[in-house]
């Protein structure tokens, strides 16, 4: 398939480099990317800069939000919360009109340190901000509970015996995105929330698992709905 | 052990009852304990009216807030979210000095219907705006993440392979409610997650956790964090 993955973060490096090994054209989406080829300085969680990691993804196209968007089947943001709507509306809502996208961002606010708040909570959330914002998108919020390097290994966990949710107003995008998560990365339990509005849960549940990734000393682990 | 529980709903009803059976005397506490007694209508739950309740366990008594919690080597607050301050005030800071105080309360809003929203969330949350309200009590959220029957027999679920979370500035306090959440209900999976402040993450599960009961169809779930 053709992935436009909006973002250069670790997230955005994760997914595009795992999707990337499993053969599909990546195409990463960046404001201006040759300020961003340019980067060498080390992310803030010591990733490569995108200097370095272009270097070492010949495959990965490094492209404007808008380039980027353009040629994708799917489009993932995998930009920061306070960024996101910004990188969307630069990919140009034509570019996404029709296509699910994949809001994998959280709305984290770390201004005043960690643990964080959240930018937008409670009665909306950033996935209802999208798809407000992108009427003719088919937004599906996923894999913003977990960190990067368990969206595309959830099996080096419990041999995935942990839930990744879903939510997004269409539900044939929803079992959609079910199947690729399956496919590309190997997620057997997922919840299907239902609609958009579902995001105010799945984001507000950043306000434990930041507290839980305090507490527990790692960023591999995950919940598990037991019933 | 004496101990006080505030409130008459579902939660109080279910915790009260739970604790005379293990052997403790347990005073409820309310408002007005001779309107409490009258009262003979069902409750949201289904639950019996306080007045069939308290004639099927002659051994809890139901008394003022402030009787309840003078009297108290614990109490409990099993209110709604919208009324706990109030109650708490009610049962009197000098009947909560020095004593540990089981917060399990959440600051549910349904003046929308459901899913419920918070009426605290994200920069605060009802767990510190009690400790706040009331810094001579030892305050100790937990219980706030399950159902009523599950609070009482977590076994009943997965052979009991699920979490409770438990928070609270003094960390003697926390370890002393786990204690008692593994000796009264047979709690085993305990995640002690530091100060009061992460409230703010139990809290906001609610707005995931309502959603899964939604989507369940069963409030007989919990999740494990699986790392």
């Amino acid at each position: 398939m053709n992935i436009a993955v909006l973002g250069t973060g670790i997230v955005a490096q994760t997914l595009a480099s795992a999707l990337a090994t499993r053969g599909h054209a990546v195409a990463i989406g960046t404001r201006d990317p040759a300020a961003t080829l340019a980067r060498t300085a080390k992310g803030s969680f010591g990733q490569p800069g995108m200097s370095e990691w272009a270097a070492a993804h010949p495959a990965v196209r490094v492209a404007t939000f808008a380039d980027a968007a353009a040629g994708a089947e799917v489009v993932v943001n995998a930009t920061s919360g306070s960024a996101s709507l910004a990188a969307l509306t630069a990919a140009g809502a034509a570019n996404l009109d029709g296509k699910i996208v994949l809001d994998i961002s959280n709305p984290l606010d770390f201004s005043k340190g960690f643990p964080p708040s959240l930018s937008v909570a409670n009665t909306d959330s950033l996935g209802e901000q999208i798809q407000r914002a992108f009427p003719g998108a088919r937004v599906v919020k996923t894999l913003n509970t977990v960190s990067a390097h368990l969206m595309v290994d959830p099996n080096q966990l419990a041999d995935g015996a942990h839930d990744m949710f879903v939510c997004g107003d269409d539900p044939g995008a929803r079992e959609q995105v079910a199947g690729w998560l399956q496919a590309w990365f190997g997620w057997t339990h997922i919840v299907d929330l239902g609609d958009i509005t579902n995001a105010r849960g799945t984001e507000a549940y950043l306000l434990l698992w930041t507290r839980l990734y305090g507490r527990l000393g790692t960023a591999t682990f995950n919940v598990h709905v037991v019933r």
